[in-house]
């Protein structure tokens, strides 16, 4: 490509990110810091008869993507509106086009990335996405490029800042669920629908970003196994908490025997873990592989100002590339390994802890053994408390296949003497 | 440039990170991300006639420096042979020959950075040098891209692991500081001649190497104020626990009114500063700055294999740029912000922690506190312990000029009842 001289970004979408972005863009520090002068020209939103305030003159708002993408005069796309489509259309168009494109959309990302990478890669144009996971903590970039010689055996994350708020509201102060997620909510980091959060969706997105990244591999979000935090109680944090253990929800990516597992649940971690501290609504990457040890990153994993440094660091990588007139180098896969595959679930091995609540009497305790006993899985401890008619008992498995679990699940939930089990929550980080 | 199809990569120096850089980067695994076989041609080594076992064959081994560095057929200079000299002038006249560099060498790049930028600007030729600064913990790079677009106010970190793993034995176990540097010794990661990690000067190093790149300003090692852990002991980590800090070797660079400080010194931080429970010989930096809060990065500062992660990270951004046919971006001062001067130490400002062996009599307490007031140091807190014939005054001030600080202590170290002004140690992350 020839070297430019100016570089004219249109933007899609224009919501908390978008709006943070624009600013950052043109504040005068990030001006001289771009290799050429960069600014929008162009910005497509859901509504553009909506009255805007726009920190600067000259720029062109269309409520149809296609006048944005399509623009000859435009260099880069600045994809913040998030969702499946229209992104999708709009980015590989973009690509096919020759604009060089960065996105903050995980859902795009993981769901479309390897039809998004051919296109970049057809066109020899750079494709750069790091505000799509853990908003301003840099994560792809240190993955693609500063780790790009460590043989990575495991992520392991705290990706969703509104889940990891009320698990700590719950641990630290005993709060419910529902009461945490409300302040979660009034402080504006929870979404006004949080399914997606709760239930694990929006950390499996970025997990799939992630380990697509570190292994060299194309995983999907429909690859990655999810359970939500739905079930957690005050009660079993409590229980874990006596027994060393912190309840975050984890994202976790693992090679082990040539195949790659990856999921999305609460698990217990010990209480020493690198991640067992991270409060409230920080993000934190566990990066685990040979040479390097554990590496963490930890920050703010979303909101407008940091996700807009990222994406606006990415703007300002494409425009030097731009402005040298350089032939795009792809990061993605740098090669990707086709030797792995994905481990079905059932055949994820973890410990396991379980929360039941039993009928108190004489011989129980034996008979909820002899449960585990009989399909196969290694109890490391039971305890028992009486609580009158009922009894609570903590207990923990060693290693054990998932598929295991599910059939000792089922038993015991037939016991006529179990008359709740409550939770069984997987295990991580233990040795 | 043109692209080329194949990199011959010459290495000087085949130490601890060199044996590890040589070994990582002929493995299949890395050889598959690099976009064209680079291999290494040359090597300078100290002993050329020591017998080396070379997991490759046909590599010219040699003792003198400028056969690599000269040697028309290599693309790509490694260096990691440590110290300013020859170093400096090796990679200087690789880069006005248009080769690429890659350095893990601390000392030159935080004395000798702007001579050699110059000369890869001149040349078009890229200089990487992550591993200069914690190990395999990707820093440079993204303070450099990922955070470009952050305006970054301070960077804490602790980049010296022995000084750390010290200072952890000693509050976990009472350890003395004599006993706990040689179960360091012992365990590998101090230096036989352990000075640079004692007195402060390998953290400056690496605080000076960082403070360039995230401030933009060319920092040396001479700009950064040093101060060792020598005078901690046991008795002080315990009273800052009490008082709810913790003992920690900083190294802290900020910007503040439009001057940057930046200085290397033992610090009380709260115990729930993110910096606080980073464990033994483990490195962390915590990046904070306008719209990304705190960002923290951590994992192993030192040692072979991450550092090599990090040198051959390097050396395949360097590669795929070069088989691109790229023209180098410089990355090092994308913008040289001229407005910054450094702050001199007497102006720093910060709360300081005494620890002060006094007479115990009736009135010292009050004459102690008296020559803090006559040297406008207001105290925040201060209690007596008796010890008998002496007390132990354990004192916080608020927030002080260095230079009042050194005129409290002239004055208590002249006072008939301090017996030993034990401990004047800074303390950093309150708010």
């Amino acid at each position: 490509m020839a070297p430019i001289e100016r570089i004219s970004v249109g933007m899609l979408g224009l919501g908390t990110v978008g709006a943070e972005v624009f600013e950052l863009l043109h504040d005068k520090r990030t001006l001289a810091r771009s290799p050429v002068p960069a600014r929008v020209t162009r910005i497509a939103v859901a509504n553009p008869e909506k009255a805007r305030t726009l920190p600067a003159s000259g720029v062109v708002v269309t409520g149809n993507v296609w006048d944005v993408v399509e623009a000859p005069d435009v260099d880069i796309i600045v994809e913040v509106m998030g969702g499946v489509e229209p992104a999708r259309r709009c980015l590989v168009r973009a690509l096919q086009l020759g604009k060089a494109v960065v996105t903050a959309n995980k859902q795009v990302m993981s769901q479309a990335a390897s039809e998004i990478f051919a296109a970049a890669e057809a066109s020899g144009v750079p494709v750069r996405f790091e505000g799509s996971v853990g908003g301003g903590i840099p994560l792809v970039k240190p993955l693609q490029e500063s780790l790009a010689a460590a043989s990575i055996t495991s992520i392991t994350g705290i990706l969703n800042g509104t889940t990891n708020y009320i698990l700590t509201r719950m641990e630290r102060d005993g709060a419910a669920l529902s009461e945490a997620l409300d302040e979660a909510q009034a402080r504006g980091f929870a979404e006004a629908n949080p399914t997606e959060d709760l239930d694990g969706s929006d950390a499996a997105a970025k997990l799939a970003i992630l380990t697509s990244v570190a292994f060299h591999v194309p995983v999907s979000i429909d690859d990655v196994f999810r359970e939500g935090i739905g079930a957690i109680t005050f009660q079993d944090i409590a229980h874990a908490r006596e027994l060393g253990f912190a309840v975050k929800l984890l994202a976790v990516s693992k090679i082990r025997d040539g195949m790659v597992e990856a999921r999305v649940h609460p698990a217990l971690i010990p209480l020493d873990h690198p991640l067992a501290r991270v409060p409230d609504e920080f993000n934190a990457v566990l990066v685990e592989g040979d040479g390097i040890g554990q590496v963490v990153f930890s920050g703010r994993g979303a909101g407008g100002p940091p996700t807009a440094v990222s994406v606006v660091g990415d703007i300002l990588d494409v425009a030097r590339e731009l402005a040298a007139g350089n032939r795009s180098v792809p990061h993605f896969y740098p090669a990707v390994d086709n030797s792995l595959s994905m481990r079905p679930m059932e055949d994820v091995v973890l410990p396991y802890y379980f929360g039941l609540l039993v009928v108190d009497r004489p011989g129980v305790f034996a008979r909820v053994a002899a449960a585990f006993g009989e399909e196969q899985v290694s109890i490391a401890s039971i305890v028992q408390k009486s609580r009158g008619q009922t009894a609570d008992v903590v207990l923990l498995t060693h290693d054990t296949p998932e598929r295991l679990v599910r059939k000792v699940i089922a038993r015991l939930k037939a016991m006529d003497v179990v008359a709740q089990v409550r939770a069984a929550i997987r295990v991580e980080g233990t040795l």
